[in-house]
Order: C-alpha cells, then structure tokens, then sequence
C-alpha cells in the first residue's frame, strides 16, 4: 500500500469503504429508538469487525459488544472495548483458556447450552481467579444451538448459578430464522412466538429463585418487535451500522448502506460489456441475492467470479471505459467486511482515516 | 495464537490444513504427464496463494506461477518466485506503477486486451526502465475480458510488439466456461472448439510476422485435453495441487484431496443435531455445491451459516458430542483458502510446518 489517498477518488480497486456521516447516523437513529425503553443495544460486531465502529457504538449508549468468537472478542478488546458478550459456545481448553486471559481484562459474558461445557468453563475460571458471565442459550426455532426451552433450559441455568467462577446474566435466543420474513406482520408473530418461550422460561427460573438480569437476542430486521417484548432487555443487532443490500428493505428505511465496495472497469471488450476488478474475493457471493451497483446507477451485475464481475451494457446504460469507477453494495455486509483487511472512512468523498478490519477471520 | 500444535489433534478450529505428501503427488502427477511433451505448467496460484507451496511447483518443473492480481504476483515475489504472469489486465496508474516496481525483480508478464492499456504499460515500463512481458489476452467463449479472436487480437499483438518496454510474449486464452462441463468427451470438444481460435489467431500473427512464443490458459479440469492442442505450450491450472470436492470428480482421480478444513462440534443440543465451528467465514459457501464431511464419514452439512455448519444425524451416524472434530473438504478450494491466513502443515498427522497464505486478500 502507498500514500493514503486524499479522497473517494484516489482509493485504489477493489476496496472496502465506509461513509462515517452515514455510521454515526445509523447508530443514532437505533439508539434514540431505544432511549427511554428498558431495552439497550449491545451491537453485534461479526458485521464491520472494526474496533473503531464499536467505540462509536458505546460512546452512543451501547453498554458493550456482542461477537461470535473468542478471536472477534479478543480483537474488540485489543481495540479499547471493555465489555463483550460472545453470543455462542466456547469449546475446548485452548478457546477456555483465551476465554479467561480476556477475562483478566475486560466484563466477558459467554453462551452455553450443555451441563459438561459449563463445568469446563467453571473449572477453567476458578483456575485463573476469574469471573465468566454465562447466557443460557435457549433454542427458539433456528435449530442450531440452544437447550430447550422450560425445564432443560432452568436445571441447565441452576448449574450455571452453583458452578463457582461464573455469574448467571441471564438468558440468550436469537430469531435468526424469522429476520428474513417479507411481510412485518408475519414476521413480528413468528419472532414473538419464537421469543415467548425464552420469556416464559425466564419467569420459570424467577420462580425457582434464580436471578434473570439480561434477557439476550434480536436482529436488525427485528430490532422494533423484539424490543417490544415484555421482559426483554439488550439486543444484539449488528447490520444496521452499515447496512447491506440484503437487509435494507426490511428494516423500513430506517437505517441507511454506509459501507460499499469500490471497483474499477478493468475492461471493455465488447459493446454489450464491461468487466469490473470485483470478484468474490471482495464481495460476498451468496445464494440470496446479488451485490447492486449503486453508482452509476442503471448498471447490475450479471455474473460475480473469483476476480471479476460481468456488467451488460444496453444502450440505455451509461458508457463504461477501462479505469473508471463504480460503487458496489454488498448483498451480505458481514461476509464482505470478512474478506477485507481494511476499511477506507470517508466524509464528503474525503478520506479521513484508513482502519483495520481487526476482527476479519478471527473465527476460532 | 499459542504454541505450534504437534499433531492434527492438538491444532484449534476452524483451521486450514494441507497434507504435504499429497501435494507434493499431485504436483508429480502433472509433471509426470507433461514431461515429454512441448507443455509446460505455470501454476496459477490463486488456489492456494502460498509461495511455498509455487516454489515445491517450481522445483518440479515450472518456470514460474500464474496469478489473478499484482497484489498476488508481489506477495510470490517476496516468497521467493521470479516469474509471474498475472493473468488479468491491470489497469489504472497505482497498479502500473506496483507493476514496474515488480519488474526490477523479477520476469513479470500481463495480459491485455485493450489499446489504451498497452500505450499506460508501455510507458511505465519506458520510464521505470524495466521490460514487461505482455499475452493477448483472446476472448474464446466465457464472454469475460478478452479481444477478438482474429484480426482485432492481430492487431493488438502488433500494437503490443512496437511498443517500448514491452515485450510480446504470446497470446492467452482461458476455457474456463467448458471445465464444469460434466461429459469428458463434450467437455473436449468445448474445450477444443474454444481454443482453436486462439491457435488460428496465432497462425494469423506469425503470418505477420509476429513471434509468438507462448500460448497459455487452461484449467486442472482440462489438462488432459488443453495439453493435446496442437501449437499450444503452457497450461495454468491450479486447483490440481490440493484439489477440492468441485473438481475432484472431473479430474480422473489423478489428483487427490490435500486440503481440509478443520473443525470442532460445539453443540450437540438434540438427538439428531450437532453443530460445528465452521461456517462461511471458514469454509466458503457457493452456489453449485456443498462442502463435504470427509472423516467421520456418514455425516451430512445441511447448512451453513456464517460460524456455524448445522449436521443433522440419524442412528445410523457417528455420535459426536462437543469437542469431537472433523475434516471438511471445501467444495471450492481457492475461496476457501482466500479465508485462512494461515495453513498447517501435516505429514501423518504430525504438525510439520504453519505456512502464511500470503496472497490471501491481495486483490488489488
């Protein structure tokens, strides 16, 4: 990499940027949403992976950060986070034991959903004179992880409050399976119904004298059901910070894309075509949807490979020649800010900063 | 990360993972075929974006590498290789400038297939002092980048050989829209009908006069038959050297698997569900196909979200339970390699090396 570039312009292809105007906006228009409800927003990082983003995030009102791996959460520590919740299941002794060296260091909060990984996890706490919250995480649909709702998941969160080392925050299920639903109205009855049985389960632990102090979960396509559920305190929505193609349409335009893909005309061979230097080696190609050219506008892409994606031209298109630009919006915002090792942050096309994508690949 | 593993078992998932005795076959095994013959392999490297593994090629046999962008050509370059052809048209002024920089180290060549682009090469080239070798690059059917074949290739390859600083090299062309093709003998006669342009256009050029060296291109799925083309000199394969379960059953079972994704169940939260730590982060996901649990064999993914594979089981699978792992062959090798930064080593199971994919995300 040379010089930083001075604007939009001068940032070479393909690239990752970011419209820091745009970020502050969207994380604002969540957080006044949110303020004066019970309910807070821990942001899920697994989308921009960018310490720098979270801070935004807490500065605004977030308590701290929600990530998916050992690896994101370390890097969000690393970047000057104090406060991460890692919505999955830490398994193993090597993972355990980077689990309690974060530990040391910053509030760390971990899912389970089995008896003998809460033992490990205690076992390796009190070794290294630390305290791990716990979320019991509660299968709600997705059918992934998750112990059963009702009795499992309370005899699963009665051993989590007697296992010395750990602290029972609370519960966790997320309503990944009904984020995606077209109409609002389905979609807010599937996620209430997945997410009744997480509150019914809290009120079963409540009555068997357990302290439930975090109820855990939430999409951005859900942020305005699920924040409205009885007993439910912190949501982990992570899209709505920089928006995708994807989930645009479903989050009522609340929240605006702040985050493309820069790609430049590499070629122009024939009058119906052009070739961009983007590929699925910088933006995610996944079965769902197609990434959109969003400037110049009346442009698609018709096929995405490694390295290139294919544009027809009609005459109705504008003219494309070799060396000029374009700006791409990814379809799926987390899997493009995972191929990228760093992110351009521009105001008015001017580029202010260049950041690290620290959490990229950090999935063990 | 914490010390070095000693063997397969002790490695953290998700992780990449090669068999260094399987590579070193499979490369022996093309070799062993093209020696005799007037074809030679120029491995293309983005599969496995690893100069160690381009240097193992090299002392096999060829003359040098393959790659897709000037970020991968510089990443072989520092590990050690002097000759790429980057097999893409590289456009723009900082990229150019990359170019030249590369050529006062090392034999570097580039395709093209525009005018414009052969004038900005040429005088680049002139001013840092250094030569560039330059292919045509011929369009032969997969509507990508690429001149006519013909009069519009002859022209250009004249405009590239009265070009300073450049040096015509020959032409390229890639049947890349014939190697899925399932049928060997309709893949044959797609293969060869598409390439035979290019061998007519190089009859064209020598009829004018030009030296045409090389004719490149090909793809491990069409060694067999790009290598019988009369007139052609070098192939580009690259999946070959580790394989992938896309390709693996067009190949002829002369390559094998050497490459594999580590993983580990983290959940077993019902009867006839396991979950692991691998998902699309880890493993690249596409259209086409999906990865395959290699050992223990029986099992199935059924999904794949980004960190987790969801594995539904019968009584007729293997019992895994949390901390078990598995190996998983990517459908598509060089995506999932483009995720890994780096790669361990394995020669029966013992841990012998941990390599750096150093041209993992170098796409510009």
């Amino acid at each position: 990499m040379g010089l930083i570039p001075r604007t939009i312009h001068d940032i070479d292809t393909p690239a990752a940027v970011v419209d820091l105007d745009l970020v502050r906006r969207n994380i604002q228009a969540l957080q006044t949403y949110l303020d004066g409800t019970p309910v807070h927003i821990r942001p899920h990082v697994k989308t921009h992976k960018t310490p720098q983003i979270a801070l935004m995030q807490i500065a605004a009102g977030a308590p701290g950060v929600t990530s998916a791996k050992v690896g994101e959460a370390e890097a969000m520590v690393a970047g000057g986070v104090h406060d991460v919740l890692i919505a999955n299941q830490v398994v193993g002794p090597a993972k355990i034991s980077r689990l309690c060296a974060l530990a040391q260091n910053a509030r760390i909060t971990v899912a389970v959903d089995d008896a003998r990984n809460v033992q490990d996890l205690s076992a390796a706490a009190v070794a290294a004179g630390v305290t791990i919250g716990v979320v019991v995480e509660i299968e709600v649909g997705m059918k992934r992880c998750g112990v059963a709702a009702g009795a499992p998941a309370v005899t699963l969160a009665q051993t989590v409050a007697a296992a010395p080392g750990l602290d029972l925050v609370g519960l966790m299920g997320y309503e990944g399976h009904t984020v995606a639903i077209e109409d609002h109205a389905e979609r807010a009855a599937a996620a209430r119904g997945a997410l009744g049985r997480v509150i019914e389960t809290k009120a079963l632990c409540e009555a068997a004298g357990l302290n439930i102090r975090e109820v855990t979960g939430g999409g951005t396509n859900t942020f305005d059901i699920t924040s409205k559920i009885d007993g439910w305190t912190e949501l982990q929505c992570g899209t709505y910070a920089t928006m995708d193609a994807g989930f645009r349409p479903h989050s009522g335009h609340m929240f605006e894309s702040a985050f493309w893909i820069l790609a430049s005309v590499i070629s122009r061979p024939a009058t119906d075509r052009v070739v961009l230097d983007a590929g699925r080696k910088a933006v995610s190609f996944e079965p769902g949807g197609t990434p959109i050219i969003e400037d110049p506008s009346g442009l698609e892409i018709e096929s995405l490979s490694e390295e290139h994606a294919k544009v027809s031209l009609t005459s109705q298109n504008p003219d494309l020649q070799p060396g000029q630009k374009v700006r791409i919006t990814p379809w799926h915002g987390c899997t493009t800010f995972n191929l990228h090792d760093t992110v351009y942050v521009v105001q008015d096309d001017e580029v202010v900063d260049v950041w690290s994508i620290a959490g990229r690949g950090k999935f063990t």
